[in-house]
């Protein structure tokens, strides 16, 4: 179904059904690029609404060969490919973007923190431990219980995290059999994530830092600029970002999740390598999306402006709630705020999922944050009016 | 290929695959409503970027009514849909938006001029002509050679229109056989927009007034808002249209195409019931997109904020020219400019075809004009550097 229309624009192929894929798609479509997705399921959040879908288990090498044959470059929705599949398709010549040894480090939290230490990027204290007993062997060298452990890979939104009080505690992430790493419990005022775009030819941009709100271990808000940000801490977030996207020959969007800390430092959380939650606000709060600029950066072409056009954008998302029907509580929030920017992702409404997410942007951002949380509490069904 | 995700959320019938459908299945996505699309080939600028399209005739009664047994409400990407069809989905129940009886206007410039001498809405002066010698007669009535010709039915992007000076040139025009209207040549010293969406349960926005620049009956470039327009007369133009769209029950996007004369008035040149070139820019330059509100209105959502993001935006279309490969053209433009909002459409390259149109948005007219019309005449291959 090539069109003869577009024939000379690249093909990007997106390996997971999400809703980063859905909005990719969104994003390529001015672009006059194809857009090519490997979903589980015709339901997929993006599977939807994209016309050239490829149905697939993403785990299998020969799907993956399949899939990356009619395209110019592989991208990601999610890190859950395995590493060596795609170390075997860029074997096979495929541009696989980011590339496995970048990508590798958003897959390995373990991996992650041993190259991060290896180019001196602050990180919370943290080492891989053995059992429960290293678990309180790791607290006395230093950081105390509680103890943070993650499982080294899998992990997301919460899950395969864990904050243990003692070693009895400490008992349950391994039971999984899986290596666990364990950090200090970081002493944050809050959460911070600085998001950049780097090509492969090396251009990069970086969006403002943005203040992240999280609850039950998943993003719940995002202020893009970050409140009463010292410019200089501001610098060093995004100096930082830029270079963990350079050391790491990270391509496409990399957010680095940050803690900013009781004593002003910062500290690495954690690294994404595609278009992050913390990046949704550009959809309507920069000159250019991070799915546009993501997509641009994996087809080495220029990256747009990242600048915020407004003084305060702030993103919310809408978890699933008890029910089911979003579409009455989404004729209310339009009808309520004409400047409402709502985002669903077509999927199943269950308890704490994310379903979609809602942008406000403006000057005063009492009023802009107002806005965005009634709209996602509404649409979660938390209050009614 | 229902998802269970928005299974509730409506589904909007689009006919007809161009670029029109193409940016308003972009802007649906983050609705969550699910658009379906009848296109003539799988090469349709809209059907390559679109997941549910039915391939068939616009003009075949069964095809139209094989398409609409899926769709909660049906919408035009043109106006080429017979009317008699229209009215006979009508019939069986289908909400057809625009419906037929404010379709017409803007499929038969007869009945529109009728229509709206009937509500004293200011126009050219016209009658429908029987021959040459009757041109004359009209000529000779007031407006003088020379006159304007256009067939009722049919024309676009200035096809179907002649401007003949004198008896002998306005034969071309009867050759076809069809009925044609005589139009006084106005005097006017530039062309304006109002854009107007209007949803069945009456609510409506009014976009900025516009300018608009034709080249050979082409748009080739918009201004919003049209610079030094006096408030009384912009505020008349938005009223004129709010006007129309209501008294004619027009639903979805209404864009007013107007001459403003010399001495001061405005006058209605013609009327589109969709989205209209002249709304490009709101992509780009309005809170909420002409194509996002075009889809609220027909499926009677409240009615997102019409008001510009920027001080000035100007949209240039991008018309085909010499070289197939725009591709090339495309990489030197985004990297001269990161702010350039440029929109493919993913179709043949022909010259002086529509092929694309950028946008770009800014505080500085001269600034954001020379950037949007540098962009579009290096994709056309009109200028290189």
């Amino acid at each position: 179904m090539t069109s003869p229309g577009n024939a000379n624009f690249p093909v990007v192929g997106m390996i997971g059904g999400g809703q980063l894929a859905r909005m990719a798609h969104q994003a390529g479509i001015p672009l006059g690029i194809r857009f090519k997705l490997l979903a589980d399921t015709p339901q997929d959040s993006a599977a939807q609404v994209v016309s050239d879908v490829v149905l697939g288990d993403y785990r299998d090498l020969d799907t993956l060969r399949r899939f990356a044959e009619g395209c110019d470059v592989i991208t990601f929705d999610h890190e859950h490919v395995p590493t060596e599949h795609l170390r075997a398709l860029q074997a096979d010549g495929v541009a696989v973007r980011p590339g496995p040894d970048a990508l590798v480090n958003a897959q390995d939290k373990g991996v992650m923190r041993a190259r991060l230490d290896s180019i001196g990027v602050p990180c919370p204290r943290h080492r891989i431990v053995a059992d429960p007993a290293d678990v309180t062997a790791f607290a006395e060298e230093g950081a105390g219980y509680p103890v943070v452990l993650k499982t080294v890979r899998g992990g997301y939104d919460g899950k395969g995290v864990w904050v243990v009080g003692d070693e009895e505690e400490a008992k349950a992430p391994f039971l999984a059999g899986v290596p666990v790493l364990a950090e200090e419990k970081v002493d944050f005022v809050r959460e911070l994530a600085a998001n950049v775009v780097r090509s492969p030819s090396g251009q990069a941009v970086a969006y403002p830092v943005v203040e992240s709100v999280q609850e039950n271990g998943v993003c719940a808000e995002v202020t893009a600029p970050a409140p009463d940000l010292d410019p200089a801490l501001s610098d060093e977030a995004q100096q930082l970002a830029l270079r963990i996207a350079g050391e790491l020959d990270i391509t496409g969007h990399l957010a680095v999740e940050l803690f900013q800390t009781r004593d002003g430092r910062i500290l690495v959380n954690e690294l994404a390598m595609r278009p992050h939650n913390s990046g949704h606000w550009s959809q309507d709060g920069a000159v250019t999306s991070q799915f546009e600029n993501h997509l641009r950066a994996v087809l080495d072409l220029p990256l747009g402006d990242p600048r915020p056009r407004a003084k305060w954008t702030v993103m919310v998302n809408v978890l699933g709630g008890d029910y089911p029907d979003m579409y009455h509580a989404f004729l209310h929030c339009m009808a309520r705020d004409p400047g409402l920017r709502i985002h669903m992702y077509g999927k199943d409404v269950k308890p704490g999922r994310k379903v979609g997410h809602v942008n406000v942007f403006g000057d005063d951002l009492d009023d802009v944050r107002e806005r965005a949380r009634h709209a996602a509490a509404y649409l979660r069904g938390t209050i009614t009016e």
